[in-house]
């Protein structure tokens, strides 16, 4: 029998997970092939990513200086498109959403409406406009295949169960200053809060995960991911990031994921679904050396970035959009060195505050928050230091 | 919609796992309605579930003294019968066999032989007839639904997975004596031995869970349950019981099934199956109280039985026969205190090596291996006070 060879495209190739997907990709050459590489950021890697890969379909970046920047390193033929173009080609199986940002949305949109499965690694498109990315999927089929660890060990338990869960359990690994006190929390470097103790991942996603952000922009997307009501999303912290996340049925019953912290597994289970593929680069949990699986609750006041974005997603309309947009000025901001780390949250905060909403708001609603809560987060970062 | 009512038989029903099975029955009355019972001990509580539960069918102690006590404490009409009929009659829609040692074997090849899928608790008949049992379930069609809370974790975490299973990690508690030193395990009264850290059950079990032959019993099942070589199954000691078996995949992923030791949440979901059920007697997790996971290796030195076990699993033919009949009579000598806990593993060991092995055995040879461990062992343990 011969494998049949899915034709991938990555969206944000030079990025930490695109640059994974592409190992996985190198790992597994019989089972995937690449076809569409795209990236905004880090032109002489994605040049090298073209030379090595040779994609029918190489997205454009934004700026013509840069389209010149990349042709003065690498030969391109008439294959420069847009992003959508790539994410809806009849030429890709399945793309994979790893640009930072909302720089995901249209092309996660574009594929879903072309009846393309996408494997979702970005966050914001889920976060701000979840019941449209949603509602497209379900409109076309398509299916939106999570990435992100916990997303995946979620989709990875509920596989087989013929009802839906009763609990989702999010497992957080809390972060490199889990066990830090307000007053230590008020002192921390940039350079701290990009050491993360488990996950090697790009800069905005580990300040996410400092904050910890992230976790709560993770309860959205399950929200969206599973429609799962937030009353049902639970938070557990679990340092070692070895059970992935965990699901409830409605007998008690509990499955949970498990695997050292690695992307490249989910990335490929997005990608290999519905099969699984043995790939000897990817690590084996080891049971002589795991002593202990470690869990507490939260600490919302400690980490009011939890219980924003929470707050944000059950209020749902514009705010989980504003959230995103905030809360991406507000890391931008924190790494220049222009907000301390502790300062985060309040000019996050603030800018919820002032937002009046809309319910179920449309793309140009979401994009009219997006434009407003930047604005109004640098408004309300001025008056910080 | 009318839900269905499944028709279920308990053999073994006045047992730790019987009457926790008539618990979950009693809990779901519009899901499954009692059509059978039968029990070989305890026939007092016998008279009182045929009165509460009104069976059309009723196991026939072996002796007719008991059949005339049974009569004198409960109007019984013409349903008297094999426990075999019980399990292939047309009124029964799943036999839940759970009965202690060898009696269990007959019913469930019976059950088996008449396409009736089959709840599993009994350990002994697989692990002494695995290759007849699961090529009678493969012949027929019929299913054998595992009951343990192990190899119901293991099923629960294939459910929906496409490819075979890598590895299984079978979970153990380490018994009482887990941190016991083998001058302390050389002291163990029958006392001790009864008190398990976790789980409530039977005598046998609990001894078996002591020493702890239990898993190694499991490790048996396990291969036939799921075709699984032997030395693709490991053993971890995970002394809360939370996590009751993990199944790792060729891509290294990982899954578990959890929730607080109650052998009603494997017994329930072996009668829904495919489907769940909500059960508010079922305990849920509350990860607020859940500080810690642990595990740690199994030690094979201080603990011969896991070890003797294994060995006879992979060797075949009748060693594992063997081993569950020496087992058995060394559990009563040892509650009978004619043997000292730390003599069980000796005494089956000699058992063993004295045995000659049949390969592919027919029944009647696993019953004469059963019949000869027997005396081997009591002749064994003659020589050992």
């Amino acid at each position: 029998m011969v494998d049949s060879i899915k034709r991938v495209a990555v969206l944000g190739s030079t990025g930490s997970i695109g640059r994974q997907t592409l190992d996985v990709i190198r790992a597994l050459p019989q089972r995937f092939r690449v076809v569409g590489l795209a990236a905004g950021k880090n032109l002489g890697l994605l040049a090298e990513q073209i030379k090595e890969f040779k994609p029918e379909l190489i997205g454009c970046p934004p700026e013509n200086d840069d389209i010149e920047r990349l042709r003065s390193l690498v030969d391109i033929k008439n294959n420069l498109v847009s992003l959508d173009e790539i994410a809806a080609s009849a030429e890709v199986d399945i793309t994979v959403i790893a640009t930072s940002g909302k720089a995901g949305l249209k092309p996660a949109l574009a594929a879903l409406q072309a009846s393309k499965n996408i494997a979702l690694a970005n966050k914001e498109s889920l976060v701000s406009a979840g019941e449209i990315i949603t509602g497209e999927a379900k409109k076309s089929g398509a299916r939106i295949l999570p990435v992100d660890s916990e997303h995946s060990a979620i989709w990875q338990c509920l596989s087989g169960e013929k009802q839906e869960a009763a609990h989702i359990i999010l497992t957080a690994s809390g972060g490199p200053f889990r066990q830090f006190s307000l007053e230590q929390l008020a002192e921390v470097t940039v350079a701290q809060a990009l050491q993360h103790p488990s996950w090697q991942m790009g800069k905005k996603v580990t300040i996410d995960s400092a904050t910890p952000m992230i976790k709560g922009l993770e309860v959205i997307e399950a929200h969206w991911l599973s429609s799962m009501p937030y009353d049902r999303i639970d938070v557990v912290v679990h340092p070692q990031s070895i059970i992935h996340s965990m699901v409830e049925f409605i007998d008690g019953s509990i499955k949970a994921q498990l695997s050292y912290p690695d992307m490249r597994l989910p990335i490929q289970y997005a990608l290999s679904y519905p099969e699984r593929l043995p790939n000897p680069q990817l690590p084996r949990i080891d049971w002589g050396l795991v002593k202990s699986l470690d869990f507490e609750p939260p600490d919302y006041d400690k980490f009011p970035c939890l219980r924003l974005a929470i707050e944000a997603g059950k209020k749902g309309g514009t705010y989980p959009a504003v959230l995103c947009a905030a809360d991406e000025v507000a890391v931008e901001l924190f790494l220049d060195g222009r907000i301390r780390f502790a300062d985060i949250a309040g000019v996050v905060e603030r800018t919820l505050e002032q937002h009046r909403t809309i319910s179920n708001p449309s793309l140009e609603e979401i994009e009219a928050a997006d434009i407003w809560a930047r604005e109004t987060l640098l408004k309300a970062a001025s008056g910080v230091k």
